[in-house]
């Protein structure tokens, strides 16, 4: 077991900012988990950010966001690895607190992306993928999702409808969570309705890019100091990656790195797929929670879109996804996201997700990916 | 002590690589390191870069130049601190070796920047400045420094010329390492009659931007399988920070996290400054590596700059800086800059550093710096 617990949590609304600039915004989420955690210092902050060189033309966020919330001086940088970013920035903050080095750390993850013009996002989000081999024939990640969906379905007789639960489940729990976007429950009608962005991904299965930032306080669990009320355990922290670009996997319909990671992140845990209780997938697009699900075990190949067909996914189903409305309704601020997951699974184990509280939840997994799952982080919380 | 050695370095030509991309750059460096090391497998890989999302349209470079060195599925990300990028990637490459999660782990630090016209270039080092107080004003970081070295002058009552050993000790040196930009001895009056770029700093005093890839292997030193014959210590790797804009600075000719930095990493590897027997300073300008001089403790406030005028800072001087040429004459690979410094604090201390060998290295020391010393990354090598 490891010696990292989370001790406190805090995020912005998932919106459109427009009154906020992006420091505002991390400043906030930080002051919020520092005030939670009961702690007014740290020894580091890392920052999770992926568009801000060409959304907002601010880099060294670690020393900028260090100085704005009060903590000038402290150690500070920025993790990037495309989506994975906030979760990038969470694995850092475990290993330096498991150094030994830190008593305590601070991780933020903000982004900033709703005041740029639709097509520098497009250009932002696209430095995920692979520049000589990709995006320079002007592929976009949706374009590079939709070829991964429809080769899916192709391969296992389904049709777009078939994922349309992952969507549904998704905005029936952002409706619970006070920090959502699209706190609103949609109907299975309305997904197979909606407007196409590229076939078979529709406006209803893409995430909304959004303004937001989410923070957590690491704390070496035996210096807790009397703080250890609602600490949550850090069991693994796991990182691994894959090719860049799509067409260069040896098996397109699997996700290698999503495999790599979780299965390390079990093995340190000294846990199974069975044991977790919640698992927060990265659902930029559902055919990524349908191969999230296989990869980490929780159905066959070409099974796991079946899941959020039956209930399976949902808060009471056998292996509940998306809890506070996933990236598809809480919103997807792309480098922020991968902390409001894990500040999610903490409101779960500590028993705080109101109306979408799981029973008895104490194990909690959460996979970030990079691009298409070129690269993947999990962490496993244990309560 | 740590528990932390550096057991193989690899560097490319700083030069114009018309002929190598970001990727071909830092896998010719990684491969490099990894004979060196006498290695074929690492746990994981830290990227250093500063400038790709604005000068290559390339991000998740972790999983990418994992793919591409033949790591494919290895742990991978990106650190980015401004020019300090390099040495934040060498620093968490420390935590990860310090955790005892991982056994050896590579660090690369590229930059390409010489294909981009010189607008864009301008555009992407200024990502380094305070974009809402600094940048969006129009002043770029040279024309920062040069105020900083105008207020310098003015406030010790110094001419340029008095910085011109910077300049001419850093060719002088550049001129026996074969990866260097410029390997050729400059003179004081080509310092004195140089170009003015923003006066006072000229051509001569402006560290050129190029292309180039520095990585290096770590592995716990208490795993080193006889390994260990050139493996040289980490004995400190330390981080801070400051407020990014020189304006909020409480003593604009005070680097605080520069000397926060230094203390931490001299309190760390149990020295002090006359202990340390070569200084990698981080050269961009000269008044940087006077004001670094005085804030890692080489020099009383306002005398920096003395120490270049009286042959101090050569190879056989008091405190030899810039040993290899430094950011002026090896050349600047923003975000490989501080892989390069350590790489070449690494030759000093194996004796590797031919007709540059400082006699008896046993402690070395690399001072990178993001932005005008908003982030201040400190490593100290003993051998």
């Amino acid at each position: 077991m490891s010696n990292v617990s989370i001790i406190g949590i805090g995020q912005t609304p998932v919106k459109e900012h427009w009154d906020k600039s992006l420091r505002d915004l991390a400043v906030e989420a930080l002051l919020a988990a520092l005030k939670d955690a009961h702690t007014e210092k740290v020894d580091a902050l890392y920052v999770g950010n992926a568009l801000s060189a060409l959304l907002g033309g601010q880099e060294q966020l670690g020393a900028l966001i260090a100085d704005a919330s009060g903590m000038r001086g402290i150690e500070a940088f920025k993790i990037e690895a495309a989506n994975g970013a906030g979760a990038g920035a969470l694995h850092v903050a475990y290993l330096a607190v498991t150094s030994g080095l830190y008593e305590s750390v601070a991780v933020v993850g903000v982004e900033k992306m709703t005041e740029a013009m639709n097509g520098a996002v497009t250009a932002a989000v696209s430095l995920a993928g692979d520049g000589d081999y990709e995006t320079m024939l002007g592929i976009s990640p949706t374009a590079v999702a939709a070829l991964l969906m429809r080769r899916y379905m192709y391969e296992y007789d389904l049709v777009a409808a078939d994922l349309a639960g992952f969507s549904v489940n998704a905005h029936a729990n952002a409706a619970g969570n006070k920090f959502a976007m699209y706190p609103r429950a949609i109907s299975r009608d309305a997904y197979v309705n909606a407007k196409m962005i590229a076939d078979p991904i529709n406006m209803l299965d893409h995430a909304p890019y959004a303004d937001g930032a989410a923070a957590l306080i690491l704390s070496a669990t035996d210096r807790l100091n009397g703080n250890g009320a609602r600490a949550v355990r850090v069991a693994a922290s796991t990182v691994a990656t894959d090719s860049v670009s799509l067409a260069a996997r040896h098996e397109p319909l699997w996700l290698s790195a999503a495999e790599a990671s979780a299965q390390k992140a079990y093995a340190h845990a000294r846990i199974a797929p069975n044991d977790v209780d919640l698992f927060e997938t990265h659902d930029a697009y559902s055919i990524l929670s349908t191969l999230q699900l296989e990869a980490a075990g929780f159905a066959e190949r070409g099974r796991g879109a079946l899941l959020s067909r039956d209930g399976d996914i949902s808060l009471t189903g056998k292996i509940p996804i998306t809890t506070m409305g996933g990236l598809k309704a809480r919103g997807h601020p792309v480098g922020a996201t991968g902390v409001y997951q894990v500040a999610e699974v903490v409101q779960q184990l500590r028993g705080e997700a109101g109306k979408n509280q799981i029973a008895d939840a104490r194990v909690g997994m959460a996979q970030s990916l990079g691009g298409i799952g070129a690269t993947a982080v999990t962490h496993i919380l244990v309560n």
